[in-house]
């Protein structure tokens, strides 16, 4: 604490204060001209109040400047429709990725990216916002291997794919059969297929049909994304779907190890219920809970893939689809009861359970998979209204586990416990796994519960979703942060918790409280740091980030310049601290410009801005970055363009002037 | 620390796990069933290394869950275009104010707010983005009141306005006269008036002029724009702009107390330096640093308003413009040398002294008000090329002091220390200020600096601009970040970094490193938090942000419907946990539709979504609130319009169809 020794300066200037105290006389105005706080860690706590508790949980999460993070959360952004890049166990803000929504600091949609967005167009259409739910990190045998993620955008059933080495979106497919999903993303454990499950029951496509063709017209579907990983893209032409009654699905998981090649998705809404509480019905959210179960689907994925493979498939759209007949003639699909309204299914670490919660019962149901293996090969004697068989709760249940009111999402550490989260108790509960490879000295059993604030939706552990839990960490993702931090008006952050899960039994910490804005992260993958392989700048001068390699575009020191070939204008730039080169740009209104900027910087950190007013471009080249944008010219008069990303003491003078003449 | 007291079962597992290391039989396949780390602090501090000082940072920025921030820092964003709400000392962000760039979490530009973003645009075209500067905070006598919050667009010339019971944006303006600016925003000490300095010299309204016309074409520009408090808007009719030489102005100060009455800017570019490396020109960064000193402005605000409101103004583009010529005649501006190329021109405390620092030059240079008045009493003997009197720098200045390299922006504490950011020494340098009001006992001196990580732009201290500072908090906003953090690829965030400044002399201790991702914060304002009086929810059912009053189109429970007129159709709606009201809109595709949507909620924190897929539509309606959004349906089908903003257990059943027919 060398800036904080006890100096003589400090007595000599507290005396002065309190001979000015005994005399009554100002010395100078400044009513605090003494020592504020305390130099000493004990003082301040015991002005502050703090608890032995408190303590911990600041020496548990402080970092000190300079010292990382041991994990980094991926959390979705929800409706901001972004990624964020969490540090644990700090919980900074390390990184927001913008993924559907256009982002000037990135200059994402601003000249960087604009591709991407235009991939994730419907129908030619721009849609420049997204409501990402679910991200999905790549795995290698079950485990994360830092290399991808995927999320995707529930509002208009679109998925996306980001590259790790800088953080940045590569590609958004736009699914043509349907205008919302929820049940994705989610991988296979060696991320050769990216799932995507649809939510809200639809015709395809979204196109035209009124809701009294609901039963027969309207379709569930599970869309499986072929990733290439060589390419680093999804390969829309070797991917297809799977359509399920119109049940509205909800979440989804791959199974893993003994579940490898099969897929879990519960659904809700299995009553086909059509609100309309204007007409006098009952309200979604009555009529679409009515019944006491809905079910969960067990996709045999392996088996789809033969038969889409074999060409048993439907076009719709422009995507094959393994329609629902085609589905049950193969085998593909069962269905399994499930408490009513469930909220997520997740795969426990070894493979071998199903946890799911129906947000209405307050227990865990956990299915073996070899009790559903046992009731398929005993023939199921069942089906619902559209053939698809039903296995017995009673033959595919291993237990049920009463955590709480509100249950919702489960997550698993390395202590072989499970964790729950309870929206209503807003709790989240700890219970110790009763099968063989986990607690079977506990058994199934409820071991306690820890507050959270407030109205907890998806917790996640770190890696917790894996084929190895690690434990330690697990952050409660609170919808509503109510009273826990400053108000910021009507409109207030949400609330992510991070909690000590490294003791036993029913110990549990509350640790900090981190309010989180411009977005709803409704699900979140906590990875290792170290198995990050981030790039810290582009690897060779004149990078493209899309295709990932030196672009043909790119401008080496002494290729700067314009040219004009009619009234298209190519202009050719390079960056470096503290110029643009050229400096002067003359073009004439009516032009279409091609502009390409080469940052020429190796220097880590070493990012240049250039923006260009009323034409609404901004980029942020990274060191080693060519990013090429195009525009018309259509409004003349003197524009400074300039470096928005401040890079040196001669920042403000990185400038440029474009001249637009006008037109005759 | 309930959760953590020594359980004996702590002790049972242990033993268990010891005896199975010594067997070497595998219990189960968990390798950490054992607890895996430590449950008191003590241990914590010892297994991270971490030293009294850390220890010492750790308890005093950590915030137990529920206990409020002391502070609230409204930093800008740079290029993200939006402004930042932090808490101090926990450096949390609690708040991301959308301001020029569309956010949809917040629903702005995606039916909300839209009026207010088309308010932005410049001839018609929409700018949906900007690089937010510099944030003001409204004053009442020269101190923050929390209630009104400014925020400049250096990109495109634009000022909006925040009103802070509900942290939202309620206006932009555009400067029809400049597309670009950077010296403001800065308030008067009652916030009559919004300053808005220019920064790269263009011709007016950035029409078209060659560069060789430069020296009389191009202008600089200072507006002053009236703020109407009761109406908490910007009154353009009330607004003028002053004509300034065709230098580069950089950051301008209002005057308080003594100084009240006046505006202070600084300039670069002097040398009317016109860039052009491509020809063989040196380029704008030595062009415009070649002479050793530029000018700041002295601006006598009082005088001139007298002028503008005697009308001796010349309309152009629409806007009062007190022309050069005119503003000499009325003796409203003067010139003095300043080191060259400086940021930020800072008033002291009492108004008394103006502090610059050159960023090529080692000290800071403090100007007297007093030594001003006398020498423009005494009548300046020199003019610049434009006739501007100057006043010579040995009769202004009062002192300088030597801080270090790279000085950029100076703030004030209330121990009579000034701080000066460093941006070239990676440092903050504290100072004693000689003046009598101050510490003349140590006289205008070097105290200390402490480094920072990595090239500091601006610093903020608690209310370190006002007539009050409160010292003990100091904000380092570090432009780069380098290895502070887990690497993010090649775009890394800022560093804001808190510094205790509590303690005298050359004690000072950095506590705390916050990356910043999606944005640049530029400058910050930092207010005592009990000053801000946001509303908890919005005062009455059916409240339009805009107007901050009911609207005439608020949907009480009842009268819920859709109308017919035509092909327009009118949606009245309301939302409460958890449904829509209507569920079913059928519409025809060529309608255009007119929806209003009121959130009935009292509850705090109850916020509704509400998305229309493809159509580009979320809204957060706030409880209370009431948003209108109108849109050509355009496409048929089926749309699934949710909630997007988790609200309830049975959230994902908010949930209606929109039917579009198609047309025939």
């Amino acid at each position: 604490m060398s800036h904080l020794t006890r100096h003589p300066r400090i007595l000599f200037v507290l005396s002065v204060v309190a001979l000015a105290a005994l005399l009554t006389v100002v010395i100078n105005p400044w009513d605090g001209a003494q020592a504020q706080g305390s130099a000493d860690w004990q003082s301040v706590v015991q002005e502050r109040g703090l608890t032995d508790e408190d303590i911990r949980a600041a020496v548990k999460t402080y970092m000190p400047s300079g010292s990382y993070d041991e994990y980094v959360m991926f959390a979705s952004g929800g409706h901001a429709g972004q990624v964020f890049a969490i540090g644990l166990p700090s919980m900074r803000l390390l990184r927001t990725i913008a993924v559907f929504t256009p982002e000037p600091w990135q200059g994402y949609g601003f000249g960087v990216g604009n591709e991407v967005l235009e991939g994730g167009q419907i129908e030619g259409r721009d849609i420049l916002w997204g409501d990402t739910h679910h991200p999905a990190l790549s795995e290698t045998e079950g485990d994360y291997d830092g290399e991808w993620l995927f999320i995707n955008d529930k509002a208009n059933g679109r998925v996306a794919v980001i590259d790790l080495r800088d953080f940045e979106t590569k590609q958004i497919v736009n699914n043509p059969l349907y205008l919302n999903d929820h049940g994705g993303t989610f991988v296979t454990p060696n991320t050769e297929y990216i799932i995507e499950g649809g939510q809200y029951a639809m015709p395809w496509g979204g196109r035209y049909a009124p809701l009294d063709e609901y039963e027969e017209t309207y379709a569930g579907m599970l869309t499986v994304w072929k990733f290439d990983r060589e390419a680093g893209r999804i390969d829309p032409s070797r991917s297809f779907a799977i359509e399920l009654p119109p049940y509205w699905q909800d979440l989804c998981d791959a199974g893993k190890l003994v579940t490898d090649g099969w897929i879990f998705c519960n659904t809700f809404n299995t009553e086909l219920a059509l609100g309309g509480i204007e007409e006098g019905n009952p309200p979604f959210e009555a009529g679409a809970s009515r019944d006491t179960t809905d079910y969960m689907h067990l996709i045999n994925l392996d088996a789809a893939i033969e038969v889409y493979e074999a060409g048993d498939t439907e076009e719709i759209e422009g995507m094959p689809v393994i329609r629902l007949e085609t589905a049950l003639q193969n085998n593909l699909m069962y269905l399994t009861p499930e408490p009513r309204s469930p909220h997520g299914v997740d795969v426990a670490p070894q493979g071998d359970f199903l946890v799911v919660s129906g947000k209405l019962d307050p227990h865990v149901t956990i299915y073996s998979f070899q009790n559903i293996l046992d009731a398929i090969a005993a023939g199921p004697t069942e089906t619902d209204q559209y053939n698809v068989p039903i296995l017995a709760l009673e033959d595919t249940m291993e237990a049920q586990v009463e955590v709480g009111l509100g249950p919702l999402h489960t997550q698993f550490d390395n202590q072989g416990y499970a964790y729950t989260s309870l929206f209503l108790d807003t709790a989240v509960a700890r219970w110790s796994m009763g099968g063989e490879n986990y607690r079977p000295d506990d058994g199934w059993a409820l071991q306690g519960t820890i507050p959270v604030h407030y109205n907890v939706g998806h917790i996640a552990t770190a890696e917790g979703d894996t084929v190895s839990p690690d434990g330690n960490w697990l952050v409660s993702l609170n919808k509503w942060s109510v009273d826990r931090f400053l108000s910021t008006g009507p409109l207030l952050p949400q609330n992510l918790q991070l909690v000590d899960i490294s003791q036993p039994g029913d110990q549990m910490q509350l640790l900090y409280d981190m309010p989180i804005t411009a977005g709803e992260p409704h699900y979140a993958q906590i990875i290792k740091a170290d198995k990050l392989n981030t790039w810290e700048v582009y690897p060779e001068i004149g990078w493209d980030p899309l295709s990932q390699s030196v672009s043909e575009n790119a401008v080496q020191p002494g290729e700067e310049g314009v040219e004009r070939d009619g009234n298209n204008v190519t202009v050719r730039m390079t960056a470096v601290r503290s110029h643009f080169n050229p400096e002067h740009v003359e073009i004439r209104q009516g032009d279409h410009v091609t502009w390409t900027i080469t940052n020429i910087e190796r220097a880590r950190d070493a990012t240049h801005g250039f923006a260009i007013p009323y034409y609404g471009i901004n980029l942020s080249i990274e060191p080693g970055e060519t990013i090429t944008f195009e525009f018309d010219a259509t409004r003349d008069g003197v524009f400074t363009c300039y470096c928005t990303e401040f890079c040196s003491a001669l920042h403000l003078e990185m400038t440029g002037y474009m001249l637009v003449e006008p037109e005759e």
